[in-house]
């Protein structure tokens, strides 16, 4: 093990640029109840791009540097600047998840069960080569799971159990999922289909349709139909959903989604109410995959609610026990019900290339990027 | 007592068209439980107007019959016809509370128990000379209180206490209020103060804060101002309030309380989040003042929500107990506390007068109506 390291990190300066830049850092001795690991597979995630990127304008970007320690720089908007003012002159290191091998562990018994095991681990800057992280924020895979198998082990996998712990603790029996093809979509449809949980999935291309189907998948609906409204009301009716996630935000689509929910619930009113329905409906945003403004249309009574949620507020509220039991599920079911599939395989030195940069930045449903910094 | 009253009633047809009208309706015999309120005063509420113009377009309004007996006929623009065809040929009764004197009683000991008293009543329809109505929905009002006086016992006064217990049951220690000069603001910022509680109101013009002031309000904030946002933000700081009540929906208010909330919480975070900060901001929307689309700028991180709130699910969620101490509340502070201002009273005949229906379809805040069934 070397006395240092490369780390992928993002600094705004007081001259208003962003620079993305690999670092050599230094790995620290692991405390008692740390582990040293060595990264062999990390993620790309939109929180990712967000942590990467902050308020710059990455229309704006360069490449400067070389092949093997390339630098990207970008403008950030000065009206932008006050948004981030608590970072700026800090290299903040990249990276919310990953996995590898333990390859140095502190004293504690819980650290040293670690040692030789391939383990998922979250936060910290995993975009480098090793992470010294406390072993709660560490999972031990299961013998045989290698570490580009379980380098999406946490924010997916938890998001979409979290989705579905959601539904159950507020009452509602069946889900709406947006942009529903994506990796986390996927999951969802795996473990609403395991855990006999209806799904109705919106989706916004055709192939995301049959994608979905060819797994599955009992409800798909196509945003971009001229009948979605009618066909999303069919499948409420038919599933009684009345809580959806939705990873966009910006337009309409979290009012569209509440106006057929009401749509399917006071169909069978024989009564006429000013407010409505009695049916709460409710949306939770959990991206910002368009940042625009959210638009409500309001047609959809007064029973309604449009949340942020937010993974680690979320299983703050469902509790250490349930979040047991989630990361146990994740662990055993990491090639199955959470299986990640990428489309691109970059060494830390080719997230900094412009042109792939260009890619993964687009948050295109279909692409998804694995950082191997060992490569 | 008579065998027959007039009721406003109104009504939408097959053809596209509302009615208003003042209709002859039998005096029912009161059943064990009910009791018969010959109806002394009643106020128009925002709710009453929903009912009236359900989704006629009452720029086509006009008044045809006579000064005793107007009819008022608009237009229902066909794509709004589908949204109320629960109630298409169906006279609807108009009127959500009022107060008048129980001149007969059914058999049980509760009904018996009212006999001659003024009581203040919620729903059936007030907007007519006598009401049978059960005695769960009464409240006796004490001693020497005038049917005037407890005409608004129940929407303002309750949905006023309902904010307040929903900011203690969920956690928040201050409230904002949105077009805070109006009669139920007047009754919230009194309530606050009883009760210690830190009120941010917020209006529209230079009279409304005066009058605010005026009734010993602390905080008074106004959104025409240029420095609106550093004002709201400054005492959102100084209150700590984290929890919002908006009538008036439509627009960007609710988005800009959010995001003055969240510069508030951020203001001293060292970290950066791409997330935000972690503090819980919560917008009710309790009206459609205006009902065009709410708009959320999402610059307030992801703890944030935002949610229809109706009186009746909200004292659903709070309870049995909590009502009826509220209820209490209003009976013995109704001449104080909640006391209710109206700039008109008008007979049944004259609400159905274009000229006030123009006046109250407004509804600005300076002016309130009540109608005097008897006059």
């Amino acid at each position: 093990m070397p006395d240092t390291n490369l780390q992928l990190t993002s600094t705004i300066s007081e001259d208003n640029t962003l620079q993305l830049a690999l670092k050599n850092i230094e790995i620290p001795q692991p405390g008692a109840d740390e582990v040293v690991i060595r990264i062999e597979a990390a993620p790309i995630n939109p929180s990712d791009l967000a942590v990467m990127f902050a308020a710059a304008d990455m229309t704006t970007a360069r490449q400067t540097g070389n092949e093997h320690n390339p630098v990207i720089s970008a403008k950030v908007p000065a009206q932008n600047m006050l948004s981030v003012k608590a970072r700026v002159g800090k290299s903040i290191p990249v990276g919310n998840e990953g996995a590898g091998t333990v390859v140095a562990a502190g004293s504690s018994v819980d650290a040293q069960a670690l040692m030789g095991k391939t383990v998922a681990v979250i936060g910290g800057g995993t975009f480098r080569q090793y992470l010294c992280a406390n072993v709660e924020n560490c999972l031990e895979l299961q013998s045989g799971t290698s570490a580009i198998e379980g380098a999406s082990s946490f924010v997916n996998p938890l998001t979409a159990l979290a989705m579905v712990e959601t539904m159950r603790t507020e009452g509602h029996s069946a889900i709406v999922h947006a942009a529903a093809a994506s990796n986390l979509g996927q999951m969802l449809n795996r473990i609403c289909i395991a855990d006999g949980i209806d799904l109705v999935n919106i989706v916004r291309k055709p192939e995301q349709e049959t994608l979905l189907r060819n797994m599955g998948a009992k409800y798909v609906v196509n945003s971009s139909s001229d009948s979605f409204y009618a066909e999303l009301t069919a499948a409420l009716i038919e599933t009684g959903a009345t809580i959806a996630f939705d990873p966009i935000g910006g337009g309409k689509l979290a009012s569209d989604i509440l106006t057929c929910m009401e749509a399917a619930a006071s169909r069978n009113l024989t009564e006429h109410s000013v407010y409505g329905s009695d049916t709460y409906k409710q949306v939770y945003i959990y991206g910002a995959l368009d940042r625009g403004p959210i638009t409500l249309n309001r047609n959809f009574g007064f029973a309604w609610g449009v949340n942020g949620f937010l993974l680690f507020n979320v299983l703050g509220k469902l509790g250490t026990e349930t979040t047991i039991a989630m990361r146990k599920r994740v662990a055993a079911e990491i090639t199955t019900t959470f299986a990640s599939h990428y489309t691109h395989q970059v060494s830390l030195a080719q997230v900094l290339q412009l042109e792939s940069l260009g890619a993964y930045a687009k948050q295109a449903t279909s692409e998804k990027y694995l950082v191997l910094p060992q490569a």
